[in-house]
């Protein structure tokens, strides 16, 4: 695990020297200091990550992992497994939510095949990076092995760094993988301690005897796996999966690169946790996006200490919130840098009132 | 008043035939359903308020209403009043708040003059309008004549016109007015019953004694002039404000015409809720962008009926938190008419779990 740790401990603290000067410059626009409320902690936050004092977001992009579950053999969600692969086609046409909402805001979607259990031919848009044909089914055995969870972690910071390459500004997350709000939830209770029915919902939508099966599903797969709260690789290898782990890492190289990461729903969160589990700075390079109607991702949120930007009750993934949360975040880096002082623009200052 | 009555007659319920429509068509896209949440909520509201099955939106204008208001003499505001005319310069040349957002959603802005103490010189993106030199100190007697009143409100009804034979697809309510959180509280009191201490917030930002003083002076306008609240143009008149009247006419006009209003924050909810009050139906076709920090502002919208969707702790104004919901709006279209369907995509739809 020697690139994993190397890049971990690669990972500092933002730069906070920055946050007054930014915060001088904000206060000197020409508006009441802090009128415009979370977009400038957004302008903030953006500058101390990368330490660009006048920053422009141009190149945005959405990385969504899609991987299989061997946990769905269990029945724990409505939709049948060929819908992930189906959906990677969806993703590779243009034809998702996601992409919709890419281009609304100019970012470009990147799919990584990560363990869909189908094979594809090379595509635009597609990196294949399968580890295998789907996870294991974790009620039964560890969801894959510590070797193959860390394959998957590492193949995501790879990806930030042809990113870095690239120019890019600000990377979005997104997951597509039929039943992994299972494994997200697992990966909660465990590292959140939480009771397994706190963190659990219900997923794209199951009735209340699934709801209550895949409960047990997952207190289960804990039980049998004995995954230890205390090592974050531990639990993702047992109760994880592929799309997750590859998050995980992308957030993880995202933070040692200072790329400003928006993450997107339940389940890039519960890959962020995993992520600032294992190294608790990571924290101040990410962005919450939105609060899922998910329940287990508001203690994730909580968790990692995270006030997400919108509330708009979407469940989708593939990294739909992310690319809403990525357009408030452009438009406060564009009130730092474009609005007019008010020495520039001849307004008078407040009285002292 | 035969102009405001008539256009005020003429409007209708929105067309709630086409909501079940659309709801069958956001249910057959690629994603559960229901799983973009507050997006497909958009997305048929926008539908059943245009009428237009397969909708794009383009052109989008923010108006952005500028007044001065007497009542400053009291010593209510943190800014001096030059700082309105001053601000609408700052407007024209690009350089304030609103003029960076707009830009980031691709939305016109567009001042109109109704009242500010100041002589412009002709200029792109200004609409000349002015009804005073700002309106009366309401602290001593009513801020404008009825008849100014209607006048104001005439000209924002007058400009949906306009905007409509522009193929308008959507727009935005914005206000510059120093002093004018001050109206927009006695207005709320008035017309929602509430005490003055309830409805009053801290406006451009004062300090405990001025939010004292301004609260005696709301309470003062409102026993002076006697404003009758089941008569919502004689409240505008007396405790009201130029701009907030052609805001309030612009509401007006566009329910009129079927187009969307996205209101801003507290000034432009202020005017809403004087719209609302003179004909219930209005409340269908607006939405509402954001929750300001002034604490009034939530209290016009549970009384309108609108759930806001962003809470950002904005408070500037302009038309600011319009342009942010009026991307949120555009997301939603753009789901509902560039996703592919299940058949489309060859995806499968969810087994009866």
């Amino acid at each position: 695990m020697s690139t994993l740790q190397n890049v971990l401990d690669s990972i500092k603290p933002v730069n906070r020297e920055l946050k007054h000067k930014i915060q001088k410059r904000l206060d000197n626009l020409t508006k009441p200091p802090g009128s415009l409320g979370r977009l400038e902690e957004l302008a903030g936050r953006y500058t101390t990550i990368t330490e660009k004092e006048c920053p422009r977001i141009r190149k945005k992009i959405i990385y969504t992992f899609a991987g299989d579950h061997g946990v769905v053999q269990e029945g724990v969600s409505a939709y049948p497994k060929e819908v992930t692969y189906q959906m990677v086609y969806n993703f590779l046409r243009g034809g998702a939510g996601i992409n919709v909402l890419a281009n609304h805001i100019g970012a470009e979607v990147r799919v990584v095949d990560m363990g869909v259990d189908h094979i594809f031919e090379d595509a635009k848009g597609l990196i294949k990076r399968k580890i295998g044909m789907g996870t294991r089914n974790m009620a039964v055995g560890p969801a894959m092995t510590r070797e193959e969870c860390i394959k998957a972690v590492e193949i995501g910071i790879e990806l930030t760094k042809g990113a870095v390459e690239e120019g890019v500004d600000i990377l979005g997350t997104g997951d597509m993988g039929i039943g992994n709000t299972t494994p997200s939830s697992a990966i909660t209770a465990v590292l959140t301690g939480r009771p397994v029915a706190y963190v659990t919902g219900r997923g794209t939508g199951i009735t209340d005897e699934t709801y209550r099966h895949k409960m047990r599903v997952i207190d289960l797969s804990i039980t049998v796996n004995r995954p230890d709260p205390s090592d974050p690789l531990d639990v993702l290898t047992k109760v994880g999966g592929y799309e997750i782990a590859g998050i995980a890492g992308l957030i993880i190289g995202a933070s040692a690169h200072r790329i400003p990461v928006v993450i997107d729903g339940f389940i890039s969160s519960a890959a962020a946790l995993t992520a600032v589990s294992l190294k608790r700075e990571i924290s101040q390079y990410l962005f919450a996006s939105h609060l899922s109607v998910e329940q287990g991702h508001q203690v994730i949120l909580e968790s990692i200490g995270l006030n997400p930007l919108l509330d708009l009750n979407l469940r989708l993934g593939e990294g739909t919130g992310a690319c809403l949360g990525i357009s408030l975040i452009e438009a406060g880096v564009k009130i730092l840098t474009e609005m007019a002082t008010f020495g520039d623009a001849g307004v008078s200052e407040a009285a002292d009132l």
